[in-house]
């Protein structure tokens, strides 16, 4: 991994001298190009070993390129409020939109590589980790980001050097830290680790350059280089979208049965029983969000999905009642405003994941990409058909932060449908006014069933499982939500 | 202040029950008109004494509404990172989008009210808080924000039967803290102190509303009330802006003479000096922004303002490269995303306003109000004529917090700037492009003469001074702008 960077690489100064304006003027062509067609962003990872010069040679390139397109992030520990999120979260929420760059100094690389240096993880959890950002990185270039990735070596004979060269000097003593040295003894550990985790995320779609820090011009040009050429490339590429993965089979093809066949439409309950039902279960939701180890340590995600007037509405109502509305956000899903649609799928989505002790309901989710995106082709099938890992990714993020995940397909009957339009467009509030929209994805009531099926099929799973509910009932709907979301809850 | 809320207001049961569907439906109808309307946004702000019924209220009140479209924000002690910023920015950074509600639990009267109980501030300063607080709330309404300010009351009496009552009941004893007794014993104080924020703050456009907090169903009844008239009110509104004010009157109304006159550009600095000057100012920058006392207590906020060619960016640049790239940010201005546009003019750069330790260079800022908006006709006089005490406003926020405004406008002659113009047509870089709008806006150049006259003459203040920068010479500039950004930082 990091031989070449150990050759002694050198530019000489008539050398640097001669090719920089070149750079320069291919970096800013490229991002001039990049800022009006925006056609992707650009985010550029840096890690390395201390004292590369990593900062040096970003605060660099930052002046070769025009800086107010440009944003540099240097990631260091995480906040009170970021800790309260998923890692991955803090990164999410920085990614530019398109036309715009931004530089991760700092990264989704950081900790897992630290902590297994300070041995507070085991190697398979490395493993994990890498895993996840394969995933990340693969899905950021399926959603049109850029990756370019750096990491500055230096051996450890020149780290020894550079240390004592700056202890020597009086102007420049105080960069040196205890830390510094004491990082310098975990050198071999760090090498090891770190070449181990490169490996394993130095992939076709986001490869790794190393880059040997110990000359300044020969690091400066390198990564100059490196940036003007990814961009350049990306932007030379044709921007069709990638070609369609075959649509993924699904297992209701031949005989058309779905999972929601089985369901039984006709459960309900009485009006009396469901009022003391309900009353009890949304105390012991109130109470369980006031528990201290809710409170503390996890959060509540609740997602809503279901066919036009299937209840949704109705039953968030139910379980946001009880809450402490201090606590609980409800979010409902509409068309992406334009910071959301310049940026990768999912960044609608992590802007309202909860902090702990939180509770959020999602009216409509981030399903829309594998349901209406999908059957009315909003979403080219290369989209939807990934969506299904990204989602499941997404999920496993949440669950493993301690935040449950309750999901909750309301379902009712053509007919049942058909008889709540009709009342919806006697009653007098606007918001259930019934539109031509609504008549037309009745009709694709086929395609939908299919989705559905395709969507619980793939998507439920351990950490975060589909609850079908029998919603032709509004009563019964709601205590089984209720029970449901208790139940995720107790999990 | 209190008289009415200490009178024994309540409402039978019966009387209850027979109102709030009538209630209910007026906020649900007045709601989605909103929703669909998008007119403006409803701000609630909720204060008042402990225990008198202020979250239940507001639950209840989310649950008559559709929760969907209202966020309730429970303020409770700012994060780490909002202490990095001026107190006010985390109630601009919730501000919700028009169609949409907030409720602020807690609200910017809350830390100036704690204060004083606690003798941590002094009178005056009360005032002074009460005063910014009229502006800002003027502002907002403006900028179509409807407020409904509730304060809930108890009477003394009332306070210490409902701290008894809860005690001697098992299940409700947890709610009673020692922190709500030591309360108590500030009653006298804390309702002095509030009486007089609320009278000083009980304006024509954002009057306050005091509740009695004694009986559940009276304030109910009234909370619910309140916010169905107030939504009412402003949907049955003209929607024309506000009657125009006489445009304010220009000190060069009469002669034309500007305080752009008396700029020498013939001023020049030869490429030798210039270079060994730009070299020690960058230095000094590096080391002004790495101090221990900037990084702990200030921030830097740069706004560059100037014609076309002006040399803005190559300015910028210069500032931008000595320093480190990861806690400075320039925020080029371009048109307001849709979630911008939605929500009170300033949003869009209170979200870049920097944290402890960080510089913010705004390339075009807050003043496009009365320049371009204001040349252009984009904003009617209405708007613009009162912008400029706004943005008085706004940097006096950011002054007081220790963050330092340095202002710069750059001038050029009009003939500098068509040689300009048409070398930028002979280069390669896109970002040079010049298009038809710039030569439009060459030839209103006499009427942007005299709105950056009526600006700096307005907005040159005492805290934040402008800066005219003589731009004719590109090198003189730079090195006036970095004198300026160093003398600002020094003060």
């Amino acid at each position: 991994m990091f031989e070449s960077a150990e050759l002694g690489h050198q530019v000489s100064k008539a050398d640097y001298e001669a090719q920089v304006p070149a750079v320069r003027e291919r970096l800013l062509n490229a991002q001039y190009e990049l800022l009006e067609s925006r056609k992707f962003s650009l985010v550029v990872v840096v890690g390395g070993v201390d004292g590369a010069g990593k900062g040096d040679t970003i605060n660099l390139l930052r002046s070769w390129l025009d800086p107010r397109h440009v944003r540099v992030h240097g990631m260091g520990p995480p906040s009170e409020d970021e800790r309260g999120r998923p890692p991955i979260a803090r990164f999410w929420a920085r990614l530019p939109p398109r036309g715009k760059t931004a530089v991760f100094m700092g990264s989704w690389y950081t900790a897992p590589i630290v902590d297994r240096v300070f041995r507070r993880t085991k190697p398979p959890e490395l493993d994990t980790a890498m895993e996840h950002v394969r995933h990340f990185e693969r899905m950021l270039t399926q959603e049109r980001v850029v990756l370019v990735k750096l990491w500055f070596h230096l051996s450890k004979e020149e780290q020894r050097q550079r240390l004592r060269r700056l202890e020597k000097d009086p102007k420049q003593r105080w960069r040196v830290t205890e830390t510094d040295w004491k990082h310098f003894e975990l050198y071999d550990r760090f090498r090891r680790i770190s070449a181990r985790a490169l490996r394993e995320t130095s992939t076709d779609f986001a490869p790794w350059l190393v880059v040997s820090g110990n000359d300044a011009r020969y690091r400066q040009l390198t990564v100059g280089r490196a940036i003007a050429t990814a961009l350049e490339q990306a932007l030379a590429a044709p921007s069709a979208p990638a070609p369609a993965p075959p649509v993924p089979p699904s297992a209701s093809d031949v005989d058309g049965l779905t999972v929601l066949d089985p369901l039984d439409l006709s459960k309900s309950i009485a009006a009396k029983p469901y009022r003391s039902r309900l009353e009890k279960l949304q105390g012991e939701l109130a109470l369980a969000t006031r528990d201290p180890k809710f409170v503390s340590e996890r959060a509540l995600v609740c997602v809503f999905e279901g066919a036009d007037a299937a209840g949704k509405g109705g039953a968030i109502r139910r379980v946001a009642e009880p809450l402490d509305a201090r606590i609980c956000n409800v979010v409902p899903v509409a068309a992406p405003t334009d910071e959301e649609a310049a940026r990768p799928y999912l960044w609608r989505f992590w802007r309202h994941i909860p902090g702990r002790g939180r509770v959020v309901i999602f009216d409509r989710s981030w399903y829309g990409r594998v349901l209406v995106e999908r059957v009315e082709g909003f979403a080219p099938p290369s989209e939807w058909a990934r969506a299904y890992s990204e989602i499941n990714e997404l999920e496993e993020h949440l669950v493993e932060h301690g935040i449950r995940v309750a999901k909750l397909w309301l379902q009712i009957s053509p007919e049942e449908q058909l008889r709540r339009f009709e009342e919806r467009q006697q009653t007098g509030f606007k918001q259930f006014k019934i539109t031509e929209e609504d008549w037309r994805n009745r009709e694709k009531a086929p395609q939908y069933r299919l989705a559905v099926n395709d969507m619980i099929e793939r998507t439920s799973t351990e950490l975060a499982p589909w609850t079908l509910v029998e919603a032709e009932d509004k009563r019964y709907a709601r205590v089984k939500v209720l029970e449901t979301i208790l139940e995720t809850l107790s999990r």
